[in-house]
């Protein structure tokens, strides 16, 4: 199979910027594309009453340490946000609004939207953040506030939602690979082997 | 530096299993000693609070899927036992009493308990399977009940597992190099990483 890799994920999670820096390499090198599916992560966490991580006694201070050192192995500039969590919520419907018009600018902002928080620091729930950083794929402020505004972006974010849980998205980032399920950044390595052999 | 890599886990962690069976390859690799230390993970669930994770809805189903999926990919047999969890006090105890002995004869037992629990099935909470499974490494078996029940071998046990705890362990397997702890199999090409340019 030669179908585009799925990759679901939200904007405040950290393993999930650590692997939109590196999914779109690695599936070039095998020819495959990849489907970036923003989607908001507190609908999983009510399906598993999972805590945040960091929230958790043990886990919350190794996690910490392990998401700078996950980047730095990765070589991937990061910086713990002042503001954590946030709400994606804006960030995910202005993609989808930006993907109704053009997907190369929507990924390009789903880049730098993962830029802007986790090695800037900036508050991209906030609705100016997100319509300057927008500014630089050419998308014009007042249009993306009423895009994200309409009722059919509301319900494409629900959609993508739904069809993540459907698909088994039990923490981010979540890949599909030829309908074969990976969860975690750390996961890419057999991700790869997947991809060179073809499923193992 | 050039210490040993502690390698705290507990018999009925799958991850821990898949780790053993990889560990010490890859630290000889790089000239490095592995210290082998079973421990009891329930303890850390009660500092996390967490549940075992295939009784988290979604991560559980994910899960069973990732432990068969990750142990091909390390090239390690696995099958995901008919008992599951079971006590691995008596298997820990077995250990540190056969540690006290000899060494290697622990690591081969530890080996051995890892690969009839998670290859073959067998139930290694019985006295009589631990046995069976030490006899191989010439052990006598009326001595080992004997050993397991002896009150410095309950109390290094626990002076064991509470080491691990001290140091973070937040989960199985758990690593420390230089320091510095990693947890998961899914961290072994970090810790390879780290023992390649002595840090990063």
């Amino acid at each position: 199979m030669s179908g585009p890799i799925e990759f679901h994920f939200d904007f405040s999670s950290p393993y999930s910027y650590i692997a939109a820096e590196v999914i779109d390499g690695l599936a070039e090198k095998y020819g495959r594309k990849v489907k970036w599916r923003p989607m908001l992560l507190g609908v999983v966490f009510q399906k598993t009453g999972q805590p945040l991580l960091v929230n958790v006694p043990l886990k919350g201070e190794y996690s910490l340490r392990d998401f700078a050192r996950s980047a730095r192995y990765h070589g991937v500039p990061f910086t713990f946000p002042a503001k954590f969590p946030l709400s994606t919520v804006s960030a995910a419907r202005a993609y989808y609004w930006l993907h109704g018009q053009d997907c190369a600018k929507a990924r390009e902002f789903a880049r730098a939207v993962f830029r802007a928080y986790w090695v800037d620091g900036r508050d991209v729930s906030d609705l100016a953040v997100l319509q300057d950083i927008a500014a630089a794929s050419g998308a014009d402020g007042a249009a993306l506030a009423a895009g994200i505004a309409a009722p059919e972006i509301k319900e494409r974010l629900k959609v993508e939602t739904d069809a993540a849980l459907a698909k088994g998205m039990c923490g981010a980032p979540y890949f599909v690979v030829d309908g074969e399920p990976f969860w975690g950044a750390d996961r890419l390595p057999q991700i790869e082997k997947w991809l060179q052999t073809g499923g193992f």
